[in-house]
C-alpha cells in the first residue's frame, strides 16, 4: 500500500453532495484516515463551507488534481461516471469505494435495463466487492491484497432491505415479499428540483417509482445469494416522507412453511448478535433511534392472524446507508478495526 | 322529522377532540345544518376558542344539557361510550352520525374481540348503517325514514383501504392483500402522550399496531361484503408520520388471475366515475393534494414485472377520513345535496 | 362595467404560482367571480392539475389570449412585469388587482431604490389605491365608478406589520420599532431553489435579508401616513421558518410617552372592533390559527419591566397576505359583501 | 480530587430528560470521563433504552444509589431540585456542574421574583461560577483547587443571547436591545404537554413568555458584568419553532455611538478569534448548522440604514446550550483539553 504505518491518506470525488458531505464530516474524525483531497465538478479551489457551511471548522478546501499516493478514493457520482473513472484510479493501485451503483450488480447485463448505459468495463464486475459487511466481510477483507480494489458500496434502501431480509432468505423461508419502504428526502440528493421544495414536501406523503425503483436489481442480486436460490420478483415500493434523514423498510413476507416467533428471534439473533452495527429490538423502530449514526436496527414480528413475518428495519440514509457503511467498508479492506470514526452515537431527538 | 324547513338543527357530542373541531369547522359554514349544541365532558360554558382558538369567530360555546328538537347529533367519543348514549337518543328520535367504532361492526362478537368491550345493544347493529355514501348510498337514503337512525361513520384508515380496494374486491380479484398505511398524528387524537410530543415525532417514521390495529375488523368486513366472498385475512400495516393531517394506503394485491392496465382502469372508472368525492388520477397522489378536502384521491397500478396490483389512495382523516364524511352521510340521509357543506377545495401547498 | 348583473368575470395573470393557485382556490367557490381566464407563461392550454394538482376538480386550464369583456384581472407578476402589462388592460377598462409591489409604492423614486427599475408609468402611481381594506376601504370603494382601477395589494410581510402597527401609529405613540418578522417558505414562491430544499430548511431557522427587505419601502410609507408625521426608519428583520404557510410578526415598540395596557386594548378595539377579519386577542396566537383563512390576528401587550409595547400580528401569507387580501380588496371594489368567497374558517390541526 | 489517573469517575442525576440524554451521549464517548452513575426518579434499575432507545447500545442502567468516590456529578433537574441536593454532594466533596438556574444567579433575591422559590443556601451563590468558558474560564479552572465546586450551566436562551452580545457590551456599545430569540421544542423538556403534541406545533409559530422569560435574569446578570455598568432592561422575547432543536437569537442593539462594520469585525474577532466553539461567520448563519456539536455560531452586521447593529447567534440548545456545554465546562474545571468529547461536527443536512 501506498499509506505509511498510521495514516492512510483519503480522497473524496464528488465531495459537495449529501453524501459528500458526510464522507467529510466522518473521515474529518477517524483515527487512522486522513483526507488529503477532495474534488467536485466545476468547484476548483472553494473553501468547503460553501458547500457545506456546517463543516466550515475542518478548515477543508475543494481542491483540483488528485495528489499522488492515495490510499483510497471514495466516489460519490451519478450513475456511470464512475465506472468511466476506475479504471483510470485503479492503475494507480489507489483503494475505490464507490458510493454509487456503477459496480454492485454482477451482470453486465443489468444496467442497460436499470440504468441506462452499457457498462464499459464489465471484466471488473466479478472483481467488485458488494461492500455489506455482515453479509460479505471476508470478501472485503481479502481485497486487502488484491490487484484490483473496488468496493460498491450498497443504495440506502438495499441496504435497509438486505439486512432486514437476510436472515429469512438464508433459512429458505422466503415465499414471496413486499417491501414497503420510507425514505427522508435527502435520498434524492441535493440538486434543486420543485418537487423537493420545503413547501411540496411538508405535510405530505406519497409514493414513487411504481415502474420500478433501481434499487430492486441489488436488493434481488443479494437476497438470491443468500438463499442460494432464485426467488420470486420482489414488489419494493419507496414513499418520500417529509424529513430530512432516516429509512424504515417495512418487509411483509409470505413464508415457505408456518413458522414461530421463537424461531424468527433465534435465526436474527445467529445472523446479528455479534455485529457491532446491528441491533435486534423487541419493538418496532423509529428512524430517530439511529439518526447520526452506523446503526441498523430490526425487529421481526410473526402475526398469528395471517400467518406473515413482518420485518422492520431503519437506519440513516446517509450514514448505515451511504457513508458510514462506506467507511465501514474501507476499514475491513484496510484491516482497521470496523468502527474506527463510526463511534457516534446516534442523536435524539 | 324534528327540524323545520330550510334549518336542520345538529349537536356535537365530544367537540373538544381534532374530529368535533373539524365538525364544527364544516358544520359553521353549512348551508342547511344549524350548530345548536357543544357538548364535551368537564367543559360547561366555556367558549369553543379555549379549545380551539382557530374556531373563535364562530361565536359558539361548549354547553351542558342537549336542547330537545334536535334533528341530528354528531358524536366523536371513545369506543363504548356512544353504545351507552344512543339508546337514549335514539328514544328522542335523534338522528346519530357516530363517528366512533361502536356500530360500524355488524357482528357482536367482534367487539370484545377488536375493542374489548361487550357491545350493550347488539340488535342495533343490524339497523346502523356503515356510513360509506360510496358503497353504502341507499342504505343511507333509505335511513330517512327509519325509525332507528344509526349512522356508522367508518374509520380513517379503513375508508382510505376500503374505497382503494372495492373495485378489485366486487371483481373477485383480490387473492391476497398487503395493506401499508402511513398517517400523519392528528388521527392518535388530541391528548397529550409522551410519544406524540414533536421531539418524538419530527424528523422519524415508524410502524405501530403490529399486533393488528382496531380497523382491520371494519376493513374485513366491508370488502368481504364487496367480494361476496371471504377473503384471506388482511396484514395491515400502519405507520406514524411525522405531519399531521393525511392518510395514505399502499395496497399490494395479488390477484386471482391477471390483468392489465386498462381492466383496471375501467373498474375503476365504473366505480368512481361519477362519485363527487373521488377522483382517479393517472399518478401516485400525495396527501397534500387533498388537505382539508373530503376528496379522496386514488392511482392503480399494474406492475409487469411482479404481476402484482398496487392502490395508492389518499384522504384527510379528519374529513373523509372522519368529519367530512360523516356529514356527507349526513346529507344523504337528510335527502340534502351530498356535497353540502363539503365545497371546500384542497389547501396545498 | 363590463359585467353582468349577478357574474363577474375575472382572470388570473401568473396562475401557476402559489398566490395563482390560491386565487383560483378561492375564486373558484366565490359566489359572484367567475374565473373565465388563466394565464401563465410557457403554460398555453394546460390543464391546471399539472401546475396544481389539488385543483384537479375545477375543470380549468390554462389558456392563451385573455377574453374580451373581463371585469377583472389578477396579476401574480414579478416585479416590473405588472408595470408593464397595466396600462394596456387600463386601456380596456379592467379592474387590476395586482398582487405585486409595482403599483405599491407612490413615489416613483422609490421604484430604483428597492426595486432596481425604473417605474415606466409614474403617473398611474397616485391613481392605484394600496389595497388594505382595514386602512383603505373607502379608496377602494371610490375606485368602483374610476376611470382608472389599481388595487396594489400589500405585500405579506407588509400587511403583517402595518395592521399590527397602525392603531400605535395613528396614536403618535410610535418612537421607535423594530419588526422581527417569521415566515414559512411559500412567501419565496415556487421556483426551485436550493436553498429552499425541504432538506436544507427543515429542522432549521435562519434571518435573511439583514441588507433590507423590500417590504420596508411600503410599510414606512404606510406607517407614515397613518401617522400623519415621518417616523424613524423601522429596524424589519425576515426569517424562513420550518412551515409551509403563516407569518408572525413581532412588534417591539418604544412609545413616545408612557402607555398602559387599558389603553392600547382601547387602541385596538377602536381600530379592529368592527372588522370582519381581525381579531384582537388576549394571548399572543399561532399562525396556525389562521391557516387557510383570511384572518388577521393580533396581540398587544404592555410589558411593565421595560416599559415597551409588544404587538404580535399572524396570518396567512397567501391568503390575508395575498390571495384572499386581494379578493377582499376587489370585493370592496365591485360592492360586493366584503367577505364574499372568504367565508372559509381556519383550518387547524 | 477522587479519581485515579486517567479516568474521571461521573454520575448524572436526572438522566431521562433531554439534557440527560445528551450528556450520556457525549460522556459515553468523552476520551477521560467514564459514566458510573445515572439516577432518576421512579427509574430504579431500568435499562437506558426504556427512556432513551437510542443510547442502548451504551449498556447502562439508571441506578439507585450514587456510589462513592465519584468525581464529578451533573444535575439535570427542576430548578429548586438542586439547590437542595448540593449542599450533601458538595460535602462528599464531588465536582457539580449543574444544568439548572439554582446557581446562576449571584443575588439570592432574584430566586423568589424569577423563580418562585428561596434560595437555601445564599453562601453557596458567590462560590459559583456560571459555567460560560468564553467569559469566565479562569474562574472555572481555579474552582479545580478549591474547596467547594459548583458550576452553574448557563440556560440555552442565556448562552446564545451573551455569546451574542458581551463583545459589544464589553465595548460600551449598548444603548437598548431587543433580543427576538427563537427556539426548537426540545429547550421545553420532555414532559407530555398538550401544547407541544406534533399536531399543535407543527406548520405553526408563536410567542411565549411575553411577561419575561426566566433566562433574562442571568443575561442581563452577565451583560452587567462584561459592561461593568448597568444596562437597561433587555427585551427578550422567545418563539416555540417547528423544529426539535436549535436557537436563534436575533439580537437588534441600538448603540451607545456610530459605529462601523470594521469595528464590530475587529471586535468579534478579538473576543472570539481563539475560540475552539466559536465561530463568526460572514453571512447569517443557520442553526441547522451547528445541530448536534458545541458549535456557536455568530454574525454580527451593521445596517446603514437604521444605524442599528444585528447580531444572530445559532446553537443547539441541548449541546452548546445544555450538555456540551455542561461538559466544556467539566474540561476546564478539571484540567482537560477543553474540547474533549466534544469534538463532533455538526450533523446536517
Amino acid at each position: 500500500m501506498a499509506g505509511t504505518a498510521g495514516t492512510l491518506r483519503v480522497g473524496i470525488i464528488g465531495a459537495t453532495g449529501y453524501g459528500g458531505g458526510e464522507l467529510v464530516r466522518l473521515l474529518a474524525r477517524h483515527p487512522t484516515a486522513r483526507v488529503v483531497a477532495l474534488q467536485a465538478r466545476g468547484r476548483d479551489d472553494e473553501p468547503i463551507d460553501v458547500s457545506h457551511p456546517h463543516l466550515a471548522s475542518t478548515g477543508l478546501r475543494i481542491g483540483d488534481a488528485l495528489p499522488d499516493g492515495l490510499d483510497a478514493v471514495f466516489l460519490g457520482l451519478p450513475h456511470g461516471a464512475a465506472a468511466a473513472l476506475v479504471p483510470d484510479l485503479i492503475a494507480q493501485g489507489v483503494a475505490i469505494i464507490d458510493l454509487g451503483p456503477d459496480f454492485r450488480l454482477r451482470s453486465a447485463a443489468e444496467y442497460p435495463r436499470w440504468y441506462r448505459f452499457e457498462h464499459p468495463r464489465p471484466d471488473l464486475l466479478d472483481r467488485a466487492v458488494y461492500g455489506l459487511p455482515e453479509l460479505h466481510r471476508d470478501e472485503l477483507a481479502a481485497l486487502r491484497d488484491a490487484e484490483v480494489r473496488i468496493v460498491a458500496s450498497p443504495g440506502c434502501y438495499a441496504t435497509a432491505s438486505i439486512l432486514s431480509l437476510a436472515p429469512l432468505a438464508r433459512a429458505g423461508l422466503i415465499e414471496d415479499v413486499v417491501v414497503d419502504a420510507k425514505s427522508g428526502v435527502s435520498g434524492a440528493g441535493r440538486e434543486a428540483k420543485p418537487e423537493m421544495q420545503f413547501g411540496e414536501v411538508n405535510e405530505s406523503v406519497r409514493a414513487y417509482g411504481v415502474d420500478g425503483h433501481r434499487h430492486v436489481a441489488e436488493i434481488e442480486q443479494e437476497l438470491t445469494r443468500a438463499a442460494g436460490a432464485k426467488l420470486p420478483p420482489i414488489d419494493f415500493l419507496p414513499h418520500l416522507i417529509p424529513m430530512t434523514r432516516g429509512i424504515l423498510a417495512a418487509c411483509h413476507v409470505r413464508t415457505t412453511r408456518p413458522v414461530e416467533q421463537a424461531e424468527l428471534d433465534a435465526l436474527f439473533e445467529t445472523a446479528y448478535g455479534g455485529e457491532r452495527f446491528v441491533e435486534v429490538v423487541a419493538s418496532p423502530p423509529a428512524t430517530k433511534q439511529v439518526t447520526g449514526s452506523n446503526h441498523f436496527r430490526v425487529h421481526v414480528h410473526h402475526d398469528p392472524r395471517t400467518g406473515r413475518v413482518l420485518v422492520l428495519g431503519v437506519l440513516d440514509n446517509l450514514v448505515k446507508g451511504a457513508a458510514g457503511q462506506a467507511i465501514q467498508a474501507f476499514n475491513v479492506v484496510f484491516g482497521l478495526p470496523e468502527a474506527s470514526g463510526l463511534e457516534q452515537l446516534p442523536l435524539a431527538p
